[in-house]
């Protein structure tokens, strides 16, 4: 019976109940058995030490014979003692060991300046472990220390479970194998690259696991039940890459109904719905998503869990997911620091980024969809919400699993205006000590995320139609009682962006208005939109004249491209978004500014950013970008 | 200038200012780039997508041919449209997808049932990832996802720090390789396997740096300069296993004195006071001390810095030590289940075994010297006392590392009688769901532990002098009003154990008063010592008049050990402690009880040990152990 449409705990029960409880067992070489899980108790068969062994360098000696020695009252031996050394044996005719700092040696005679129970400075037969002592436990991991006690021991061989056998088998018309892809010149038209297996590669690499990959197969059932046929028998899981999704085109499904089985398929899960689980023969199939995240988020939610039950029997709910991400223990509690919306009734994964504001530790969504590799790699961690879990207020607390250590009081979050050369200062922030977090919410939402406490520092390039002044009315409105420094960083070049050798003949603002002339705006409080509006306001324009007016990206090359994509005739942007496909048209110079409030003057990444601004390396990197100037 | 008896905060200073801080740097393939360190920012020379791609199954279309179309007014198109799957180009006669789920084709013709803006369901060229963007920044390890990242945008190599190349040379005349050792059915007298390459190995392994191990050298300087000649020039540090002590044993020092340098010696630590470190010709060195303890708090604490440094040119102080543990996050504050005594003056390094009680969760010392492996094995985690922290009262907070993921919920604590046939209990427990840790504290000490709140169960055999019972006047006094359980587990055999062949005629307890008989006691409040006290009692024979009476083990193997090791007559022990060396008198047969509060009878790991000890696996294992018996 194929179960559809349930949840993730559902779906791990329907994991456990259909794959087989008892795991495999081998045999490996200790040298080898890093990481491994132990499949049976390891009972002692040696003793450690396996003879009476000296804790210090000094004599092995009678303790009888240093009754009464101190510093004051020593006692002097001519014979009956012997120089032993950390670890060397003492032998029976001694029973314990006269420290070197205790004793001294005068005309061969040695006197002793301390006196010794039996056993004293002696580690005896077994103190360590004993013959018949449980020295490891069935389901211990192999530790570095565990390894060196079992060499101590005398194992050569320590028994564990087999690791469990994986393959992954991409599928997809336009998908090419990342070798043939890295050796093209440009990216050809319509393809993609086969790269989720880079990723779930790397994941089974930290998980200890291993995993062949096979060639991208054809979205065609045939082929896809070839490559399952072709592999089965070699491996315990087979994970088919895309080739699930609604309607004719979900071409495992057919596959497995026909050659095997499915046991579950459609998760109440955002991303990776459509997620699936079945068999063929004897080899248990994942299907994951093709899209990275929704790729990802299958991996670890029912990949992991299933890996494990293959390997050991079975997992444990609290700490399978933490495991699955690789993270820094278990998901800790952190407040939003803006609100978030989750879908009813549905399991999300929210990648996350996280930053310390006066003293609280606290995480924000990396709001991006689940095609989008980037934001994966950019996250700091991650949060599984459950269904029942809607409207995240700012300030809720979300469990997070942090996937990198964080060094909290070196980061800086910044939230403003999108700037592609301050950007570049991420890396020279880092080199002065510091680290840049950067979130583009236009000029006029940093302002407002400052004056809520919501980042470290801001930049505008806000042009006030009234005054003809930039960012100075702004600030006034936005800073209340606090302090905020300026920093005149540099001036840019804005202007109107076309295709190659503008075909339209776009002139500007004023061409706008024109019927066969479409724009792609910016978002409200951006900088860019500020000066378009102002713009054609002086043209005399109304918005709803202009198409494309709300349609919106966020950053400076999402404009661009969309331009270059042929979706719109012209945007506003700076000089350093014209790509060579594009043409820059310019029409003023405007100033960007930081802005960063007084209390957070003294704080280490501001610090280091303080000192990045006047890297000459970064000058240097930013004058080659073209549309930059130090002074006006 | 060699700086002595330092802190290790000192330590950290010197290796920074002694290690140059200009890390190498090299291009890797992205496939073999996992864990690496990218020693620049990855600047996006390609657009992801590169293509307008769909982001749905559906049809190419023109937006503006889809106005006013609803599911009650349909729009129907005879052409200018094109199928196109998740991920294939949308050219640019179009500019929005329909969902195949809004839409259906009747006739040839596309009947559209939603009204699309221009750009839906259209992921534009470099809306993932720009031309410019800076994807990957430098000091960012590679994840699985970022290598995902690489490739797609095209790169086949990746710029990194090189890793550091290290050597582990380890030194000691009783010392023999780990190969050598594993050839010998019987562990060679006097001989002791080189087995802390093994954790070293294990260490460098999880931390992703490579290491070579050479063959083991004699203590002699010579030999060690040697050594380090012939390795100075291929590795960027060399790790020498002992070879440093007081007094004239001191050689890897005389070494670097004479031919290098060293920059520091002796820690203020407990264990690895005997560290140094220091400099052959371009080959940093730093010498870990023997003990497996010592040899490891030197490599988390001085080695894995240091290696830090020469990765990356710098470490992070509030997480190396996190990291050198292969820790799972920060360290996290928990209290004490007991006092502890730390050291005046030295960080001291405690391992420790965790357990939740009563809903806290706590952690206690594992009592054990630098020479024992087993312990470190053993740990949870591991907290580091700075020297300011001397008494750590019960229930005080220290900040544990843990190296180990904890399944609390399924966790039990024993306090109580030392068992062999008990603690194979421990895979049957974990068969059931749950995990039994043991603490060997003799009978009355699980008693008053149980009374205390420290543990879950205990267990007992205590002979009360008076009644001639067992345990049931120790339990009424201790249970205060709290209802115990009782559980009769088994009869054991307690015996004196004498050299195999009793060579001095020890006939029973009246002869421990002879002059020529020393004897091994337990530890005050087990209940063996409470059998010996009873029978010397009846015997009339004074506690001092038994010679060894206070030398005590706190287990029976290694009371008989000591026996064994010619360091005592005999010991009172129960039958499965005597070895083939040793012989077992027979003495009498005692119940041993298992003790539960009636509260702790539904917790997960109860109720997992209550069906282990029906197990008939278990039983059949206690059997073959000799010396229990299931009825009297």
């Amino acid at each position: 019976m194929v179960k559809e449409h349930i949840t993730l705990t559902e779906a791990w029960e329907i994991l456990r109940s259909y794959v087989p409880h008892e795991p495999c067992v081998e045999s490996v070489q200790v040298a080898q058995s890093f990481g491994r899980i132990l499949s049976s108790d390891v009972i002692a068969d040696r003793n450690i030490p396996h003879f009476n062994a000296s804790a210090v360098d000094g004599y092995a000696i009678l303790s009888k014979h240093t009754a009464g020695a101190t510093p004051a009252t020593p006692v002097t031996l001519s014979n009956g003692f012997q120089w032993v050394n950390t670890g060397m044996p003492v032998n029976s005719d001694y029973d314990s060991v006269l420290m070197v700092e205790d004793s001294s040696i005068i005309n061969n005679e040695l006197i002793i300046t301390k006196s010794l129970t039996a056993g004293e400075n002696v580690r005896p037969i077994g103190e360590d472990v004993s013959i018949g002592q449980v020295a490891a436990k069935m389901g211990d991991e192999v530790s570095p220390s565990l390894a060196a006690l079992f060499i101590a021991l005398g194992f050569s061989h320590v028994p564990v479970y087999r690791l469990p056998r994986t393959v992954y088998i991409p599928t997809g018309d336009e998908i090419i194998t990342a070798s043939e892809w890295l050796s093209y010149e440009e990216a050809p038209y319509g393809k993609t690259a086969e790269s989720n297996s880079a990723m779930i590669t790397g994941y089974f690499k930290n998980w200890g696991f291993p995993i062949d990959c096979v060639d991208t197969v054809a979205d065609d059932p045939k082929q896809i039940c070839n490559a399952l046929e072709s592999v089965h028998d070699k491996y315990d899981l087979a994970l088919i890459g895309a080739g699930s999704a609604k309607g004719e085109k979900d071409y495992t499904s057919c596959v497995l109904k026909e050659y095997g089985e499915i046991f579950f398929h459609w998760l109440l899960m955002k991303p990776a719905r459509p997620t699936m689980f079945g068999r063929y023969k004897d080899c248990c199939v994942v299907n994951l998503p093709g899209f990275p995240m929704s790729s990802a988020a299958a991996l670890w939610s029912v990949a992991y869990p299933l890996l494990k039950i293959l390997h050991t029997g079975g997992f444990d709910e609290d700490s399978v997911l933490s495991e699955a991400l690789c993270s820094y223990g278990e998901a800790l509690p952190m407040p939003l620091i803006m609100a978030h919306s989750s879908p009813a009734g549905k399991t999300e994964w929210v990648r996350l980024k996280a930053v310390e504001l006066d003293g609280v530790k606290t995480v924000y969504p990396l709001s991006s969809g689940s095609s989008t590799m980037w934001a994966i790699a950019e996250a700091d961690g991650v949060a599984v919400l459950p269904e029942s879990r809607i409207e995240c207020q700012k300030g809720s607390e979300i469990n997070v699993y942090f996937t990198r250590n964080i060094e909290w009081k070196k980061r800086i979050l910044f939230q403003g205006s999108n700037d592609p050369a301050f950007e570049r200062l991420g890396s020279f922030v880092k080199k002065y000590g510091g680290e840049l977090v950067t979130r583009s919410v236009g000029s006029l939402g940093g302002l407002a995320a400052l004056s809520r406490g919501e980042a470290h520092l801001a930049s505008c390039h806000l042009l006030d139609g009234k005054s003809g002044k930039y960012n100075d009315s702004y600030i006034e409105k936005m800073r209340g009682e606090e302090k905020w420094e300026r920093i005149l960083l540099f001036w840019r070049e804005q202007g109107i962006i076309v295709i190659k050798g503008n075909p339209q003949n776009i002139k500007g603002v004023e061409d706008f208005a024109r019927d066969d002339v479409s724009i792609i705006n910016r978002q409200p409080g951006a900088g860019t939109r500020v000066l378009l509006d102002y713009m054609l306001e002086e043209s005399k324009i109304r918005p709803d004249e202009v198409k494309g007016y709300y349609c919106q990206s966020i950053t400076h090359f999402d404009a661009a491209n969309r331009v270059a994509a042929g979706l719109a005739s012209a945007t506003i942007a700076i000089r350093v978004a014209a790509s060579s496909e594009l043409t820059f048209i310019p029409i003023t110079v405007e100033p960007y500014e930081l802005i960063i409030p007084e209390k957070y003057l003294d704080h280490k990444g501001i610090r280091a950013l303080m000192r990045a601004i006047e890297d000459s390396e970064w000058r240097a990197q930013v004058e080659k970008m073209g549309g930059y100037r130090w002074e006006k």
